[in-house]
């Protein structure tokens, strides 16, 4: 049977030229990148290029990127590492996190955890298309806030931000800005820079690298608490051994994501619009998040009478894999919080599909899908007792 | 020019064997284990089996074994997770760790921030070979005592500590104990539940498996605190995608230690010894370390009027890779911790030499170090003001 990949945002095949380029440092290039002999030498100098490579998709500098071991603990170390060097120092500027409604587990649940350490979080709603208002942020700040982490792109419903004017109104009132940048890099331009980002998270699996490495952009002046100790690597921010394949692996994955990023965006909004095009044409069907401020890969769909995990079992048997919401809430019942916060009501926030495009997805693939899709929901529906047409 | 690998404690080159376990996870196997398609379903199959041979070189049940990203990663979440939990509970047996003066930084410097979290730490002594003494540990445990972390072997000189006199002294006070067997797993039998150990840190990259990668031995009813936050992964303990090439690594790598652990250990004792002798012809030479109770690969020396790094870098100029003490404070000037605390004054541990063996080392590479290390302290001595004779 064919299979087609339509999972993209859970996690992607590394690429080809990726495993080359990592492969010499799992056995030819071992050393211990902090030893002092020629083996350490060559693995240190390789990882120096590799934090070139990933500074360079984000407009930063080499030296305001620290290596982790995934978008989890990128986002962990960035939220609080600055929330407890912010209540270690003394002139401290209160306890006050901005957030919203519809981040990644890895922010929300890294925010519940600091409310009970004392924080005070303001959690943003968001609109029906996932967007945060302006307005809402700004008034939302107050003396005592010191960190907004909004995400740049949502992983479930593909709604991209208004990065730049969040970065605006952070700058404007001197709030650090991070960003969970997870979904959105490689997949759209992004400029740390220009949209006065503070902080900055990146997996490595979800652009054609390798499972188990990440990244963290910490524009330079900002001051971080570790959350690990250890041997003092990346200035005492992240001990442990430099993974050095991974961080290959991530850094060549970057160079690639950065060379094919136009080639990539085009390819990919092309396919997403037709398969957004063919589904629609199902009864009772809805695209969820914005028409136009959303990832060029991801497809997020509501079917009536329709329950979401059935929808990926039946496609699975059809040889497609995709999913309901992100990856990690895969396997629980909740109805999604992402869908709940752009106002949709339990029975239609179970009847969700994603579909998330990559490099591999071709025309072919997308038309398989317009065939298949409508039989599966179709068939589901008839075993429905809410779908009496 | 001849390359001789002698570092095997600072990192390994990964196993052809591993490679070729992990290769196919890269792009064929490559789906998300939380995913519940088929690309899902068989990464998570084939982590869970990497679990049970993980579980296996410890005498434990796979159920036992959570995930981390190496060794530091997890320490910290082994006594980080047991402190934050004690501090947690309204029962709390007090807030006392015991740990030794000479545990690796990935545990000293987590006992550290510790301390100014308000936990108190004990800091056992250790005898000139490296051996904390029963009788201290037992009077250093107080009825606000909840955890003793206590490391299986040392990074640097190789002692062996009494691990099952101290797994007795913790069952019999009903204290925990963890223990960091970053160096020992693969050199020597382990035994979690014969030796009465409750929690344990595995490093991939120093048993011939891929960097980035490690595990937490947790035994079956101990409960801790996660560090992390997200998609609740691992119970909850370790939020993060797993890292699916990394552990089947991993667990091709503990598999692979286990079947070849007495071939190891024999092989390596033998050239260790070999070693050991040939380097102690040179004058005013020691071996640091117990001389029967150590790593079946570690040779540890001072050569008296030398200096280590000056050592490592003439070495490796014949090509001979070696280090002064561990790899990640290699970069660093100060004299180290493990040969202060066995009594060592600063010149003397200033002029140290750690060669560690590993599966590749050869007679051959034996009789190289025997032929140039003599003429290398020769040298150095030559430029030395301390050296008169």
């Amino acid at each position: 049977m064919k299979r087609i990949y339509m999972d993209y945002s859970a996690t992607t095949p590394v690429d080809k030229e990726v495993i080359n380029e990592m492969t010499p440092y799992f056995d030819k290039y071992f050393g211990n990148p902090s030893s002092i002999h020629s083996y350490g030498r060559e693995a240190y100098e390789a990882i120096e290029k590799s934090r070139s490579k990933i500074a360079g998709i984000l407009n930063a500098d080499a030296d305001e990127i620290i290596f982790t071991s995934g978008g989890t603990e990128s986002d962990n170390l960035g939220i609080m590492g600055v929330a407890y060097l912010n209540k270690d120092k003394r002139n401290s500027k209160g306890n006050n996190i901005i957030t919203s409604t519809i981040e990644h587990p890895a922010v929300l649940e890294t925010c519940k955890h600091l409310e009970k350490q004392g924080f005070n979080i303001k959690y943003l709603p968001v609109d029906n298309y996932g967007l945060i208002r302006n307005e809402d942020l700004e008034e939302a700040i107050s003396k005592d806030t010191f960190l907004i982490t909004i995400m740049y792109a949502n992983n479930e419903i593909g709604t991209i931000e208004p990065i730049n004017e969040i970065g605006r109104i952070a700058n404007k009132y001197d709030v650090l800005f991070h960003t969970d940048g997870v979904q959105a890099v490689c997949k759209t331009p992004i400029d740390v820079e220009k949209s006065n980002i503070d902080l900055l998270s990146i997996s490595s699996h979800k652009i054609y690298g390798p499972k188990g490495v990440g990244a963290l952009y910490i524009k330079k002046g900002v001051k971080i608490h570790p959350l690990t100790y250890g041997g003092g690597h990346e200035k005492g921010l992240r001990s442990s051994t430099y993974n050095t394949p991974g961080i290959i692996g991530l850094g060549k994955a970057c160079e690639l994501g950065k060379s094919r990023l136009k080639k990539d965006m085009s390819h990919l909004k092309n396919l997403r619009d037709k398969l957004i095009k063919n589904t629609l044409k199902i009864e009772s069907s809805y695209l969820n998040g914005h028409p136009t401020k959303r990832l060029v890969n991801n497809a997020h769909f509501c079917f009536e009478a329709t329950e979401g995990e059935s929808l990926n079992l039946m496609l699975d048997e059809k040889g497609i894999a995709s999913a309901t919401g992100s990856a990690c809430s895969s396997k629980k019942l909740q109805a999604s919080h992402v869908l709940t916060a752009i106002g949709l009501n339990p029975e239609k926030a179970h009847g969700s599909l994603r579909l998330t495009l990559g490099r591999g997805n071709t025309e072919q693939d997308v038309k398989y899908v317009a065939k298949v899709l409508p039989e599966v929901v179709n068939n589901l529906r008839k075993l429905s007792p809410l779908w009496n047409r």
